[in-house]
């Protein structure tokens, strides 16, 4: 009974729980622009706080980049780690968001009651899903669920430079028996969905030389090489205009094919592709051809351009030719693809279409990380799919997923650890865009499903 | 005798010339930037005070954009109008100059003094030429050069907006026998040139629209069309890859080869391509196959990419699709090419190859000008190249330009006047660049050569 319970005091301190995540939300807590690093101690130290209070051995763990927030709760039963990530995205463009991305409030929508401001949904909401489970399982139990590591990182958004070293150094600490994470969607509204696969990621980022000057386009426009127009063509290069194919040579090694059977169980799960491109603005599928929406957004591999820029932004007209052009861009990695290798592929394919006089440079702080698929097989799984599929009286799925969450195969390969995604997070809730929100739903509902697998993981 | 006593008094008075120079140096009218309006007007009074107080009869006269700065000196022989700009182009990216732009001084290089600055050279050092030459005729004659308009004006790194609005209003005023122009360069250093044709310019500016709002990479990458992959491939379908040639159907429609006596005079006016290419990083020609660097610079028509920007350009990466993609271009005109007509060509190129989903919204604000032929048979052409040769020791001779000077065309078309343009200007100055500049050399004997231009028009 003790579970109702907990269950019940969730439902009825659910107001005072939304007005501590607006606390957190209204953080400016920026990671992958160093000018708001103090921004990013100050959800540190917030988070850390909070869990002091609650009663967790908690600390803001300094590191060469952003904390590491690090609570203990000593007890009986499996040792649980739960992750979440306290920074956020940037904010641009800004004139897009109707209300000041740091100035959370509540926002009346046709479908719902939403909680709007960044990181919202990416990954405060997310993850406060969990430590208000965790306040008021100790409400009712008079001690916090035993035996639980809470561990959140400020750097998730940013490529998490310091999070290997970290585990690394505290790896005695840090492992458990199952990692718990929390930043991840449901594959439809309402439906609970467990990750079991995940795309890796690869980030680059290159500039070409041309003039060693910015140049009149009037005195050397024509017989000067343009770096704008040569980034162009190599951009263009990098996908087959009739198959929508990546044309890097190599590029799919490594990729496998979905089996039938977990194909069939995807095309089960109720997501719904007409909806999930007309919402943005779609009218049909791009893409790679032969391939459901579903399909390519969680088992194939992309290489996307996230921005480019060069030469005259202003207003009015510049007549330049400028001396340097600039590219990012991002992999998404499936199956066995190796980023390493793949960074190396990509870089030769921009060498060979270089135009005489024009010179390529790239970023090398930028990194890559495989994919990965959860080991399903483990009981704490069925347990949880049974929580979930008890709170949304809905069965729960598992599902891939094609967002890169590097942090499940770091767990794997440095500290050993499974690790079981469960999140609460919609298609629609425009994270790493402007206007993000988190379903009241999906917070509500989040806290009573993790108050529910933690009581079905026994304690 | 009295023009010894004039060039005596220039030699005697530069450094006060140079000082009077830096003076306007410092003002930082970027005529295309909304931010400096105020710095555009104080320039423009800067400007009129200094007629005013050599004598004529001048005003800042107050236009919807930047004010033109007009002054008379009624007195004999024919009318003269001489034409300048004092506006400047932006000075981004600021990072590469190695001075503030706008805190001008005189620098010791390889190549001699020079003036570093923005505008030392376009148009303020050049435009002072003139002005400087009216100081030094009045220190001797006692009065200014007879029936004489200066008309100065502050929009032309910004299309000229205002300009021939004005032109129509003060027709009256403004119409004289022959227009000098001085925003021009040398052929080659110490080769004083008069420029006889000069290419027309196509400006336009085009968003790509794709997604309603931006997107998550890992979402929407691969299934969502991104508008940063569909300008590269737009832009870089501009261009014929094997030729150079532009590929946009139409493009060359009224494009003339040049005459051979031409052709033959260009090739010995001293244009030293190798030397012209090397100095900015170039190994090599590029551009249009067949035609020399000379030629193409002169005689033949560009579609350049000026800037081209959007998706995440901070610090890091954003694992972003972006609603939104720009892209600002100018095309070079020659012949009888008609802008309307190719911006409408050009229009119809995107058009047809744009993906579904994807939008395209054009700037309407931006204009054109056709390319402008001088007629060279105007005895006062003969007499400037006699005196420029005189002061430069160097035959003078006719050149084209790969610039464009839309004003010539207009003294045409509006006030039915011809124009000669006579400039100091090396191809080395930067202008437009970072560390723009304007030789010594070139600011004094430019002052001496309008001099000795002022004496032989016979006053």
């Amino acid at each position: 009974m003790s579970l109702d319970a907990v269950l019940a005091k969730i439902d009825e301190t659910l107001p005072e729980a939304m007005e501590r995540l607006f606390g957190l939300l209204r953080i400016r807590s920026i990671s992958t622009d160093p000018a708001f690093k103090a921004e990013c101690a100050k959800a540190a130290d917030w988070l850390a706080n909070d869990l002091k209070w609650l009663g967790f051995d908690a600390a803001a763990r300094p590191t060469p980049g952003h904390p590491m927030v690090v609570g203990h709760s000593k007890g009986d039963g499996p040792h649980l780690l739960f992750y979440g990530h306290y920074d956020v995205q940037p904010v641009d463009p800004l004139n897009l968001w109707h209300r000041d991305p740091f100035d959370p409030a509540i926002e009346d929508t046709p479908n719902g009651k939403v909680i709007r401001g960044r990181g919202s949904s990416d990954d405060k909401g997310q993850l406060m899903t969990f430590i208000e489970a965790c306040r008021a399982w100790k409400a009712i139990h008079g001690k916090l669920p035993g035996n639980l590591t809470i561990f959140l990182e400020g750097e998730e958004e940013s490529g998490s430079p310091s999070l290997i070293p970290f585990m690394k150094e505290h790896a005695a600490e840090l492992t458990s028996d199952l990692a718990l994470i929390c930043d991840t969607s449901m594959v439809s509204p309402g439906v609970p969905s467990i990750a079991s696969q995940l795309r890796g990621m690869l980030k680059d980022e290159f500039t070409i030389t041309g003039p060693r000057i910015d140049l009149h386009s009037g005195h050397y426009g024509g017989p000067g090489l343009n770096p704008l127009r040569e980034i162009a063509r190599i951009v263009a290069s990098f996908h087959d205009a009739e198959t929508g194919r990546v044309a890097v040579e190599g590029f799919y090694d490594g990729v496998h094919e979905v089996p039938g059977a977990l194909l069939k169980q995807w095309e089960s799960c109720g997501f719904d592709e007409k909806e999930y491109l007309n919402s943005v603005g779609y009218s049909q599928a791009h893409g790679e051809k032969g391939y459901s929406t579903l399909v390519q957004q969680w088992a194939r591999p992309t290489l996307e351009v996230n921005g480019m820029w060069g030469g005259y932004q202003g207003a009015g007209s510049k007549t330049v030719i400028p001396s340097e052009a600039h590219c990012k861009i991002t992999c998404r990695l499936v199956g066995d693809m190796d980023p390493d290798d793949l960074r190396e592929k990509i870089r030769a394919h921009v060498a060979a279409r270089l135009s005489p006089d024009a010179k390529v440079t790239w970023d090398n702080d930028l990194e890559g990380s495989p994919a990965a698929v959860m080991n399903t097989n483990r009981p704490e799984f069925e347990a949880a799919r049974k929580a979930l599929s008890d709170e949304w009286n809905r069965e729960a799925v598992f599902v891939g997923m094609g967002g890169s969450i590097p942090i499940a195969g770091f767990f794997k390969d440095i500290l050993g650890m499974d690790a079981m995604l469960v999140g609460f997070a919609n298609e629609d809730d425009a994270i790493h865009s402007p206007n993000e929100k988190y379903d009241v739903k999906s917070f509500h509902k989040g806290i009573r499903s993790w108050a529910r697998i933690l009581d079905a993981l026994n304690w």
